[in-house]
């Protein structure tokens, strides 16, 4: 795959875990948001500088499919990537898998963003990181 | 809107809120649960039936778009039905608004789900709750 | 047992347990909260109206002791009060029990308080309140 | 400080924030718990090992003092060891910094731990691990 990605590798807490010995699905959803700090961090700026502007990146949309559980002390990685850009959204895509078995997903995600100022208001993101953002948008998935 | 559904009124706790001041997107997830447990348990049979029976109704997909947000002390009401049902498959749609602010939408959800077995393979649902559970399917959406 | 208590009904979430297929022991920290927060309400005033006025009450301490587990769709019941107000501290006390065996505790716990401003600096709660907190402390817990 | 210790380095989730702008008191909890799984690993056996030979370490008590606040993206360091170590129960110590303002304590805890088995019932650590926990316990806190 060509352009910015990052993977996060995650080892699995006790408490992540549901009565049904695996990861609870809800914390899916987190273990996408630690990727895409990640991501910022590595690519980008730290999501810090834009808190320092006063922009929050929110969450507009979280779509995930589950293809195979995690479960307790497995290492899940966490591959994320820019999907799109637009003037005050964007678009990552994510493709966890066990590093013990990297040939099966263990889930596919997507997640959209808005940005907002302080009042939670929509709000550009500031040029300059924008184009930046843009240069990083990858158009195929790893598993493509 | 015709059919079964279900609506779950949940008080926002304090730790559900974030930094941005607000319920933190990945808690939805679980609210969508706590409304599907109780819309299994007013319309068809309790959830821990289910497990009783050996069957674990395992989520495959989630999908949630945040439309505005939830606070602290909130009364978020979460409405909950029937998509549709298959062999071993089914799927919920959620709506989610404010108990003070009924004409605008928190969120809309689905989530879908697969029968698995204690051991996580695909099962059947038994043909009697599988009856029961098409004939609670609703088409039209709350705010259609 | 004299004096003002509240008992929180909480019926235990499956994103509650854990890979134990009990409720994860972090979680009890939670209940604790709901519990307190619902004290407020019943006997103070809702915890909405410190916040309106500038006041957090921030967590100073937290004990908890574990007697016997609680699982996926128990009723929990947490039983709360007041051991102590000082100017700018206070401290509750807990006792949790599942609703279909009243006769033995799931945990006993406290929690310390102290009253900070926005800029998480002591403050004093005023006076007024503070005299309406001193009146609802009870010093038998449920169990004695 | 002699003896066996370890220190969990730890990065803030924006997830574990709450609306006070600072981490959620609850979230602490888990922290300790990411300490001393990697005590284990690195000082003793793997916590996985303990589950093969069908022991779990229950969590029978939970004691944590907060001193000061951490925030997003801050690196919480968390300090662990062996406090004492009896035939079927055993404690952790703990201590929390931030890596960029060592010389504060963000909070100071003890867990106090029970060998269960599958079903629940108190067991006795083999005494082969017991032994060597034993060699591990350390009575000097880093702060001492």
């Amino acid at each position: 795959m060509a352009g910015a990605r990052t993977v996060y590798r995650h080892r699995v807490p006790f408490f992540d875990t549901d009565a049904m010995g695996i990861v609870h699905h809800a914390n899916y959803v987190r273990y996408l948001e630690l990727s895409r700090v990640q991501f910022l961090e590595e690519h980008d700026v730290p999501y810090t500088k834009y808190l320092e502007l006063g922009i929050h990146v929110a969450v507009t949309r979280v779509d995930v499919q589950y293809r195979s559980p995690a479960r307790f002390d497995d290492i899940v990685l966490v591959d994320c990537w820019l999907e799109w850009v637009k003037n005050a959204s964007l678009r990552f895509g994510y493709e966890m898998r066990l590093e013990a078995a990297p040939g099966a997903l263990v889930a596919q995600a997507g997640t959209e963003h808005a940005a907002v100022d302080d009042h939670g208001r929509l709000t550009r993101v500031p040029r300059e990181r924008r184009d930046h953002l843009r240069s990083l948008v990858t158009t195929a998935t790893p598993s493509a």
